[in-house]
């Protein structure tokens, strides 16, 4: 297989067959495929986007690179999200310990910021002694115990997207939409969740500029989803304005802080209580939307959610 | 300046600044700028294209990364042509010998065959004991001696164009209007000529398909030459047919000399009459076409333009 053939096919428009496919990914990690036949290859593609089945068989490729989480020894409904992210997004830092604290398990796995915003694990460090979970065992039994730990991304899960990203951030590829949805779903699904929640943010302060991009971008990942069988859902959410009104690692985690304690910022209180109510309508924790939106306001109300020390002082 | 913005705003499909072009040329020469943003850039121009100023910068840019063939001790109109090939085009091998004939100065640089077709030197390279001139000196020498000489491509000419290639032809981008008449015509204008004749061909058996794209290839050369005030014209030829009866290096030499004796392949006689016509007009050697095609016509009946040793035996 010449590799300059499945380019000029890309190029000409042409859908890439699983084979043409599983070759790029593995002929890249294993260096037989040079770097500037691959940028070629995405520039190709963000002209001419794949479908969804190519992109399943992308991301499917990506995924089995390298090894996935086993986390079968937690009991429950494993639940994860993902948000495109954007200015003052510190979702992950309210939502996961309210839906923990609902009965789901959230075995997360973050990364670190790629931008001008932080990641969930820089925000995270902000607090003085904070120590993230180094090792698989420690995060499974404080799953089992707590339901929620988070760990960094691991470079032996799917390395073909960290060299794949690398790559397209300095070729001018970053903005395909199979490219990125395939990149998000591989790190999903190799991180072992049962279910998957995706928050979709379009506007000014977002990758995806419009809502129409967004829904785009949500629903190549929903179809990823359903090629691999795991309940994947979607919100699209507006990113013109920051989210809440704390920018900054430190004060993100105050804002996260106060939103458990009830003295949130309205639109992020309100963010959080949609994405938790599907990720328990997720889980099977909660029958409908109400239900599920009366729980986490009880979690909140009721003090269970509350951080063991004051991190707001 | 962050070559990976230009990749972007290219792939936008927004014009690239003299300075952006200098700097990739450059920068891809030097080695500052990888393989793999080149190739990506290439893609994008692939799906983009280039407007004409920015195609004769990117010669320009080209032309300047070498030495230029310095041909002011050669008296005369130093006339080149160039064609871009297909099965049987010997042209060269009677063109050249008639126009000569004539009185113009043909100090023409050729390459090797790229594809499945030889190149003019090896075809010349299959008369036994056939010498190509090998230096400056003995070329120019041999111009002001017999009014004809034929040199090799030297790596000092045009060095931004083998690297571009080379990265071109792997990474699927060979087929850009603005890339491939840059290259051929940065190519054509270190070599030094006064004029240059283009004989683009469009067909089954050419590279450009239509002659709608052909045309669109001969007018961004056109352009170029013009950028810089250098008289270059260009001819739209079918290519659906080999070029007169004989495929291959040996016969190829055989049917030209053959046409230099007036027993040539009608199709390839009037290509070699037309082509010659333009060239003895560019020359000033001919007012008309009329007279331009006579006199052609009058080299070859009267013997003039007849190789020394006989190779058609």
């Amino acid at each position: 297989m010449r590799f300059v053939e499945t380019i000029e096919k890309k190029k000409a428009g042409k859908a890439l067959s699983k084979a043409e496919i599983n070759h790029w990914i593995q002929g890249y990690c294993n260096g037989e495929i040079p770097d500037y036949q691959v940028s070629a290859l995405c520039m190709a593609i963000c002209f001419q986007g794949m479908n969804s089945q190519e992109t399943a068989w992308l991301c499917e490729a990506m995924l089995y690179s390298g090894e996935q989480l086993d986390l079968s020894c937690i009991d429950g409904c494993i639940c994860d999200k993902h948000s495109t992210g954007g200015v003052g997004d510190k979702t992950s830092l309210a939502l996961a310990p309210m839906v923990a604290a609902c009965g789901c398990k959230i075995a997360k796995m973050s990364g670190r910021g790629l931008g001008h915003t932080g990641g969930t694990l820089d925000k995270l460090e902000s607090i003085t002694s904070f120590r993230i979970v180094q090792n698989e065992q420690d995060f499974i039994r404080q799953v089992n115990e707590i339901n929620l730990a988070i760990i960094g991304q691991s470079d032996r899960l799917v390395p073909a997207d960290c060299l794949l990203y690398a790559l397209r951030d300095v070729s001018g590829t970053v903005d395909s939409i199979p490219l990125i949805a395939s990149s998000i779903m591989a790190k999903k699904l190799a991180s072992g969740a049962d279910t998957i929640l995706l928050d979709v943010k379009y506007g000014e302060g977002a990758f995806m500029p419009t809502a129409e991009k967004a829904e785009e971008l949500a629903n190549a990942m929903i179809a990823i989803g359903r090629h691999f069988h795991k309940d994947t859902r979607a919100m699209i959410t507006n990113m013109d304005q920051p989210l809440g009104m704390a920018i900054g690692n430190a004060l993100e985690v105050k804002e996260a802080v106060a939103t458990l304690q009830g003295r949130g910022p309205h639109d992020f209180t309100r963010l959080c209580i949609e994405a938790g109510s599907i990720m328990l309508m997720q889980a099977k924790q909660a029958d409908n939307k109400q239900t599920a939106q009366a729980m986490l306001q009880e979690v909140i109300a009721n003090g269970k959610v509350q951080f063991t020390r004051d991190y707001t002082r």
